[in-house]
């Protein structure tokens, strides 16, 4: 029995691997949906619906005959037993055992030891959050419009991104384009100009992963679409009305406040805290980020029959996209595959780096792929035909081309609705401090 | 200043009426969009995305000039002063005067007197609720597939659909196409025939409105697919585990227990409390359905400049379907056009039987148009043809032209996603009692 818990790129890429192994296969996920994450910024900014980017995990594995789903929460291992416990969505327990266990539960935010943040820094990692923050952003703009105090409206109009990698970078973007092309025409209140959207970050530069010149270039054509980009500042505080920053590595007396309705949490990320329950119990290591150091093979030390790998794994210090997530599914697949048969094992995986990319506008995005740098139209086309090659199942493939191109078109976005919209339920910072 | 509360047909029909007119006009909701009601069990049986049926109001009336729209619930009205009270999306109120009021504030769910219901039958009104009955129905079969107990898995495999109405009806039979359909070969954990869709209605009949003839069909194509039909049976309590009903005029000792993971209600309606205090502050009379009894030109008796239309009016006790709003919408912005340019008023409102329709199944629906009665597929394509017509905006119509032809020909639903599914946070009926 080889359980795999997490079916992101990491844990259904395993699955997907053993569907010829001669074993039986269980996936735990805490969602019914394989999330293609990339693409989550979309969700959260009304441009796509939620089922476009989630295929249900079920259906994509219906034909793989050895392979079950169950919906469910994995909490604790025990990997002297070979078990794992999994909550159930139906809120009981079950312990079930294992003689393989790919470990695939990615990343969840890391708010710097400050959690009392995410409360008003909401994070963007599942389907949940983006639609959530949908209606976050949406109400802002309300609000905006709703409130006759300048000092008030300001605040409301104001969109702070904490984190200027890509999720970062596609989400200021996003939200300029919506602000300034979707929303047009439709607020007489106030001037749509006047959204100040802002992405701050610690580091120096936007992109890091990038080459220098396509980070000098993401960040030009941002702030050409009047994006206030603000490097260099670290986040000091979170609170209901803004957030406050200081001039990285400096004291105090620099600090300076940014009154903000929405704040959105684009930085830290770190292992999701299984990953830190199964170190305990094997006596592994963990980098600062939380996740395990896996041996060459992606398996935890001491224990060859335990997998970890995506963003709870560390092997050589990957980035925490999907690629290498992608790649070490596999690779455990065939490993496994070559242990049932008895065929010799596999040599350690090696990563294939099929480089990064980012989109920043409808019309731009950089590609920094082996060398080979795009950016500008070029970028943004092979940004498109990447993701969507890489998006499951052709259904889903032409509903988010016909929404681009419907959104390039028209700058319409046909998610704009705001749910659990009643006032008086709207979401987290809706109420005037 | 003619201030419309409610952008559903009726509001939305009465804005749209005055874009010539020499006023200004202010159209109040409690949700971003407008919605189109009818297709809504599409959306919480994952068929289509929320956004599909629900345009943005502000992208409605963007072209509008005299048009504004506010994000708010009015809370009271003062007939006297002319003035209605908004509690705003920010959280704060705002006191509004008007020279014309236009209530379309629809209909709100009845339970009979007896509000404890609700948590454990959800209605099925706004948006919100059909995405987060998406949610709960989709928990229920992984709950269902969870269980290993079988009375427990019974239970969570019964859907009991409160209501045979056209709203239950199309409800029950989508959700059996949904369970034999779209889940096909994605549970093998249990018989997808084991799946027992429960319509309960007290009345001895479904869809009361249609012929006899369209009733019978009705009812034969439900349990032809497999639904459990039980009617005169009255709903006597809801709790956590299941529905308890009696023999419609019977005594206690007729009592009778399904056990059912899922109750929805979707029997009766009643005018949202808006209309009760508007009739306190006239002295106007209320029907036992909580809607305003209005003069023959949809006027509150008194109060020439008061309108009340849609499911909040009772005008000749025309049913709480679109068309009779739609149309008195639009009388009433005639007669406010007529008064502010001098012209004669139009005589009292005439509705124009356009007839009524429901849909059974991916191939049947019946139509009940001025004597003509349409069943099967030729029902089917007139109400599809007829729906589309009536949606707004042609993206939606493609995109909804889209999903039911490929759930026709594929089977599958696009939007099968679980949200705020993360365990410990699933819908309200998930934990065993």
């Amino acid at each position: 029995m080889v359980v795999v818990v997490g079916g992101g790129f990491g844990g259904l890429n395993a699955v997907r691997g053993l569907r010829d192994a001669d074993v039986d296969v269980v996936l735990v996920d805490q969602t019914n949906h394989h999330l293609f994450q990339p693409l989550l910024y979309q969700v959260a900014t009304a441009l796509l619906p939620p089922g476009d980017i989630a295929p249900p995990l079920r259906k994509v594995l219906a034909r793989q005959r050895n392979a079950r789903v169950v919906l469910g929460e994995v909490t604790d291992v025990d990997p002297n037993a070979k078990t794992v416990r999994i909550a159930l969505s139906t809120g009981t327990e079950r312990t079930v055992g294992y003689d393989v266990l790919v470990l695939a539960v990615g990343a969840t935010d890391s708010y710097f030891g400050h959690d009392e943040w995410q409360r008003f820094a909401p994070p963007m990692k599942t389907l949940s959050h983006a639609v959530r923050m949908r209606s976050q952003l949406l109400t802002a703009f309300e609000n905006g419009a709703s409130t006759d105090d300048p000092q008030e409206r300001r605040r409301w109009l104001t969109i702070a991104v904490v984190g200027a990698g890509p999720t970062g970078v596609e989400l200021a973007g996003q939200i300029a384009v919506m602000a300034r092309r979707t929303l047009r025409d439709q607020f007489t209140e106030f001037d749509l100009d006047d959204v100040h959207i802002v992405l701050l970050d610690a580091a120096p530069d936007v992109l890091p992963p990038f080459a220098p010149s396509l980070r000098d270039h993401t960040r030009r054509v941002l702030e050409g679409m009047g994006v206030d980009v603000r490097l260099g500042r670290a986040v000091d505080d979170v609170d209901a009305t803004g957030v406050t920053t200081r001039a990285t590595g400096s004291d105090d007396a620099t600090r300076d406040r940014l009154d903000a309705g929405t704040v959105i949490w684009a930085a830290g990320v770190r292992a999701a805290p299984l990953a830190q329950r199964l170190a305990d119990a094997t006596g592994a290591t963990t980098d600062r980020r939380g996740r395990i150091v896996v041996r060459p093979d992606c398996t935890v030390p001491g224990h060859p029959e335990v997998f970890v790998i995506g963003d709870a794994a560390n092997l050589n210090d990957l980035p925490g996209i999907a690629e290498p997530a992608l790649q070490e599914g596999k690779y455990v697949a065939e490993v496994v595959r070559a242990r049932t048969s008895g065929r010799p094992a596999p040599g350690p995986f090696r990563y294939l780096d099929l480089g990064t990319m980012a989109t920043i506008s409808p019309s731009d995005a950089v590609a920094d792929v082996r060398g080979l740098r795009l950016r500008g139209l070029l970028g943004k086309v092979s940004w498109a035909v990447v993701h969507l090659a890489f998006l499951v199942g052709w259904r889903n493939r032409a509903s988010v081309l016909l929404e681009w191109a419907w959104m390039l078109l028209t700058g319409r976005r046909s998610q704009r609705v705001i749910l659990r919209g009643e006032v008086g339920d709207v979401p987290a910072r809706s109420t005037t401090p």
